[in-house]
């Protein structure tokens, strides 16, 4: 059974008092540059930077009770981490977090300042996996995944949600994709809230899984990509996939260039500081491989985490 | 005669059409760092990314159609030559701006892409009014101050009126303080508007010169200095001197380190571009020379043009 409108709804309504309202600006500048009407979702103003915690919060807060006491368990060393770790914190839970041991400094700095209590295993998948099973069994906590989760799927779905509130009109939705949590969620929302919409994905020429896997109609999964777009080097999942099949009118790869140009255009003229992932969906409209001239277009901004001591220019 | 409260809310009108209004932006973080409830008046978003199209365009839509066909005309290297041209080709009419030949290319472009036309001169403050006068003699275009000017600072003002309109409870408003544009317009926006509230301004330690006026009790104009806040190196004028002396409770100091401290806290927690001048009344609250806790504190974020290839840290 898949996610329907009506867990995206139920799930806006468990998690509005935790999360951000975020704002949608607009900026004219962009909008001659790239010949359209965008709307920009700003998650990269929610909780932890970054739209990760829409998923996570509905997740925690969709535990009963007695799930909830044991806790919740997942391996991430990204913003899911800090995600789940602010979530469980805000239902006074513990929240056991497996990082790889040669994650990065402030990302560790970060979920143990949100509450995580971390683990650190060896930086292979099947370590992270072993690790995490270990303590679901020793703990009884709830294991939530990055994306592959309907919970997850639903609370990333708000976010269109709230945007197709502030501007109902829309012609066109862009997400990046990566696992997929936040491109089926959102293709869920705009999809059964406004008839004719077009849901269509930005994703990195680099870590082309998603685009791969819809053309070859099942899912292939990406082998160790580089990009600059570290958010998106996840590959589909089980439950992401069909619906993203299903709903989503097509993925269209961008360039590193054209990811690292648009980043930097949206720093400059509107003054928000987005992450190299939330360039991605409009590097689509800077590269013009499809037409989407005059029209109206939502772009979700997944977020803003950057290290500001590295940046790709 | 002085800038009335009636004044700005004439310039408020006035420029309605043509301004953003720009949004409140709050950060948890950034209460709790600071100790305070910090409200950010985001004229970083405004058009040209700094608070300066307010008071330029309430002076170009201010004249007489007579007046206006004859043009606008200014020296600035600056923020206030982008906002003229921009402004002058709102109302269709030509804006005249001296800049010195060694302006930075980005900031000539700029000039010229809001259709400003531009004669170069010599480097110097001469070089710079005698230019300027005899574009004036030559046009009759109306002289525009970038803040000794009626008109600009009412128009300045307008952003505080709009702060204490959203969030009418605040206890103090900091401002940064070069020329006193901004800082004068809004201490006569905020005291006339709220009974007791205290407007306090920040000042780059390295450029003090209006810290030193008010000791003083005279303008003690600064000479050559050198601030990472490169908007706020001139000085004050004789319009916005007396204003800020009769309504402005201090003027604080911030240091280069503290002024580099809280605009990179905003990047990397409020995900928003700030300029290095936007940041020291923020430094304010840094530093704690002065208590501020528990207060409910306006900011007024002056602009978000920053060097994206040099930043200061």
């Amino acid at each position: 059974m898949s996610v329907t409108i009506e867990d995206i709804r139920q799930a806006a309504a468990r998690i509005k008092p935790h999360i951000h309202r975020t704002p949608v600006l607009t900026n004219e500048s962009l909008n001659q540059q790239v010949g359209a009407q965008v709307y920009l979702k700003c998650e990269n103003f929610q909780k932890v930077g970054a739209f990760k915690f829409r998923g996570a919060c509905n997740a925690v807060f969709s535990l009963t009770d007695e799930e909830a006491q044991r806790g919740v368990v997942t391996h991430s060393s990204g913003n899911h981490a800090q995600a789940l770790a602010l979530a469980a914190r805000m239902r006074g839970i513990p929240a056991y977090i497996v990082m790889p041991s040669n994650a990065p400094q402030v990302k560790k700095n970060a979920v143990a300042a949100y509450g995580g209590q971390i683990t650190f295993c060896e930086p292979t998948l099947e370590a992270r996996e072993s690790t995490m099973e270990s303590i679901r069994l020793d703990t009884g906590a709830t294991v939530v995944h990055p994306y592959n989760d309907e919970r997850v799927i639903a609370g990333q779905g708000t976010a269109a949600l709230e945007l197709l509130e502030d501007v109902p009109d829309l012609d066109v939705i862009l997400a990046p994709v990566g696992g997929g949590g936040l491109l089926s969620g959102t293709s869920i929302a705009a999809t059964e809230t406004k008839r004719g919409i077009r849901v269509i994905a930005g994703e990195p020429e680099m870590a082309d899984d998603a685009f791969r896997s819809m053309q070859a109609g099942e899912i292939i999964p990406s082998v160790d990509p580089k990009t600059v777009a570290d958010g998106l080097l996840t590959s589909l999942g089980t439950l992401t996939f069909p619906i993203i099949r299903e709903r989503v009118e097509q993925i269209v790869t961008v360039s590193e260039a054209g990811i690292i140009t648009a980043m930097k255009y949206v720093w400059e003229r509107a003054k928000i500081i987005i992450e190299p992932s939330a360039a991605v969906p409009l590097g689509v409209l800077w590269e013009k491989k499809i037409k989407l001239n005059g029209l109206r277009i939502g772009v979700i901004l997944s977020g803003g985490n950057v290290d500001l001591e590295k940046l790709p220019w």
